[in-house]
């Protein structure tokens, strides 16, 4: 898998100029390029500028670039809107950076067949916007849905709050137009919402990090947009009995809520003080934000009714409902704010997505809290509870040295992934591996697994061209091949 | 992908009798090993004997199974209940079949994550059966559940009636133990319900046909059983004024049905003369069942109220709603029972499962009513509507020749799936490709497309012998190895 790359020379990027026109290409500007250095990670240790940037508009342009790239051995980083977690819109190796924004169009709107048609390059909330006057909505989005582009989702299978209902980005790709590594553009699935013909290559391409394959065209299901909702924040004394409650609402109500999400303290404390917003107990050891909706507003009052009443018996502290579009903003911007409070707390920091079983949770709390304490450093606990999704994100302490924290880190990690073995979990659930966790797969997956999943990778990418330097452990790091 | 594979020969069988213990190696018995020779494909051309058929308890005794055919180079076929429709469990190679109908065991049952862990040689009802008393219920289940194994679910990525609000078996499958054909066993995903660490081998297992893995154990995601259900008849002129109202339903009341089933008017008269049954305007063009469930009575009578309504308002003849046990027994068993009232009427037939977008359905059916004019032989056409997924089934009429009808099938099921695959669909919802379909699969799939399938299947199994003879078209038809 380590492949001797050659430099993006003068020659190439004419080639590169002649393929997407002149003004979609930069090479030469460093400041253009060190834009698309980096992603949303906060270590900038993974950064990486490529040598060139190419900005294609179809599927056509994508194909000519990879089989320049493959001719001339430079490897080609496809990127969405920088806004991953895992460094995989990084060019590790250097070489060209692929950037879908100009591929930002709708390209079918099919509200009989409840599918919608886009460009990988369009920001995944505007799916959202065009979609309103028809009643639909694309349910796979994640938090970052403002900013993020529907191709990155497609690439990491980026998951979201709303999970626990409505499952992630996976559930929702029906339809891919795809680049492969060597040139050739295929069709996979389409607006069928049954398809057994031969092997699930569209779901072996979701989640692929950029690897596998360049996105072009996604087909997405719709659903019907629900004509009410309700948020329940519910407080608890702790942890434990925050999370024990979670399987007993769906098995005791029935009712498989929209979300529910986890803030501890320090989280809920820290965000309200970044907000200058006041939520009732914000001493509770726990917090609870679930979300139910529905197909009329008498269903939804059923729910939560129920759900409220449960909580309340099995020891909740309180349960405050949000009914309308304020209140619920109010302690949903809590919830969306607490990975931003905390960077303004202290910027230096790694932003996890541990997943677990979701009854272990309070398990994994417990050896979460010890490892904090261990290394004298803060790991706040929030995220997604209905899916044992945990967003523990150790932060270094204002007063820490930071050679201190390059020491402490790595080892923190890896005992923080181990943690999460121990309790039959994963240590990514919706971010990915990329670069960033690339040396801790060996600890949740089997050698037999990882050598399965190469071998995938040498099949699509013989040339290993397409994105290097992810996902796979012995892959060496960052290599400058720009002299 | 052509080997020249090896007999089983008597020192072969002794080495088989020693993994997985004399009684559980059936050889040299006709009558035995004939049961092992078909599934439920009615053409018998698609039959073929296995030489040896092996039982083993364990993946242990899987992957002793698998070392030992790939140093003997022997074919080995898994088989789960035979319950297929598309050849997948028949050893199109003969050599070994290794049967999972042994390991049928529950081994965990996890309320707190709402999950279940089982062996895959489980009857699928059983495990709703033990999850009775927990309130909670496995949703992937196909229509033939009473006899079918999880293993075979699996393999074939099973569909059925309740895929348009659960999804099928894929979205339920979320670890697997699996021996792969070189005789590793891997564990993939596991009790967490996100998880993107590496490639998703574990969705490629799903549907792969037995040709990619043996599948040992099974982890399947569950939901809380709905509190109430009930099923709504709606009789219609014809089938356009039936598939029309289908995605307004959903768009226009934001209810997704359990369930929309289609009949037309030859399967409902021809099923209620099979059972002696009578069905309110069996002479309507077209019925739809639908059905509703949810998490308390008043909110599926409010549900079934809305989608009732608006059935009437756009032209549906009668709307009879089957809220008791009783009744809805009574129209599910018209339902269910279409295939074998038809297999009385005439045994020869063909049972398939186009599927398309499901606002197509109405122009899929004009062209299967002109191919069965054409052809002079019965085409009734139901299935599920809300999934797009057709059972349109070529039946032979009991004046035609089976020369003749032989001659016809492949030029009408030729016809049939271009047509399928003119208006965006495939030519397998649910029953999977197996040798039934194989040399139609070029019809729907890019020759880049089938390659790379094709070689994922070679970096599984080098030696190609994990139930060869499926799926890729230029693979030989049945070559008898027992001399």
């Amino acid at each position: 898998m380590t492949t001797a790359y050659n430099p993006v020379t003068p020659e190439i990027v004419r080639e590169l100029q002649q393929i997407v026109g002149e003004r979609n290409v930069i090479y030469g500007d460093p400041e253009q390029l060190e834009k698309y250095s980096h992603d949303e990670v906060a270590d900038r240790h993974y950064a990486h500028t490529p040598e060139a940037v190419v900005r294609p508009i179809s599927a056509q342009e994508i194909a000519a670039i990879m089989r320049l790239a493959n001719r001339a051995l430079i490897p080609v980083t496809p990127r969405g809107a920088g806004s991953g977690l895992s460094g995989g819109a990084v060019p590790a190796h250097g070489g060209i950076v692929l950037s879908v924004e100009r591929m930002n169009k709708i390209l079918e709107i099919d509200p009989g067949n409840m599918m919608i048609t886009v460009e990988s390059g369009i920001v995944t909330n505007q799916i959202n916007t065009v979609l309103e006057e028809y009643g639909l909505f694309y349910a796979g989005y994640p938090m970052s849905l403002e900013t993020c582009y529907i191709g990155g989702n497609v690439a990491e299978n980026a998951g979201g709050g709303k999970a626990i209902k409505y499952g992630v980005t996976d559930r929702y790709i029906h339809g891919l137009e795809v680049v492969l590594p060597t040139g050739e553009i295929i069709e996979l699935g389409g607006k069928r919402v049954k398809d057994v013909t031969g092997y699930n290559l569209l779901h072996l391409m979701v989640g692929s990090e950029g690897t596998l394959g360049i996105f072009s065209k996604v087909t997405l299901k719709l659903l019907p947009i629900p004509k009410s909702k309700v948020d329940l924040l519910v407080l608890f004394k702790g942890f434990q009995e925050a999370m024990d409650i979670v399987p007993v609402i769906m098995t005791q109500t029935g009712i498989i809520p929209t979300a529910i999400e986890f803030m501890d303290k320090l989280s809920v404390q820290t965000t309200c003080q970044y907000l200058n917003e006041h939520l009732p107990y914000e001493e509770a050891g726990a917090m609870l934000l679930i979300e139910v909706d529905g197909a009329s507003e008498a269903q939804v009052e059923s729910q939560y009714e129920a759900i409220g009443e449960l909580c309340l018996e099995r020891g909740a502290m309180e349960v405050y409902v949000a009914d309308n579009y304020t209140t619920q903003e109010r302690v949903w911007k809590v919830r969306r704010n607490i990975a931003e409070a905390f960077k303004v707390y202290s910027p230096v920091q790694s932003a996890e997505d541990i997943v677990v079983p979701f009854a272990q949770i309070p398990d994994l709390l417990r050896d979460v809290d010890l490892l904090a304490k261990k290394h004298g450093i803060l790991i706040p606990n929030f995220g997604h509870a209905g899916d044992g999704n945990l967003h523990a994100t150790p932060i270094k302490p204002p007063d820490m040295t930071i050679e201190k924290w390059d020491e402490i880190l790595p080892m923190l990690l890896e005992e923080l992934y181990i943690a999460t073995d121990k309790y039959g979990g994963t240590i990514s659930g919706e971010h990915g591996i990329g670069s960033k966790r690339k040396k801790y797969l060996s600890l949740v997956l089997q050698p037999e697994v990882i050598e399965l999943m190469k071998r995938i990778k040498a099949t699509f990418d013989p040339n290993n061209i397409l994105n290097p330097g992810k996902i796979f452990p012995e892959t060496p790091d960052a290599v400058p091949t720009d002299v």
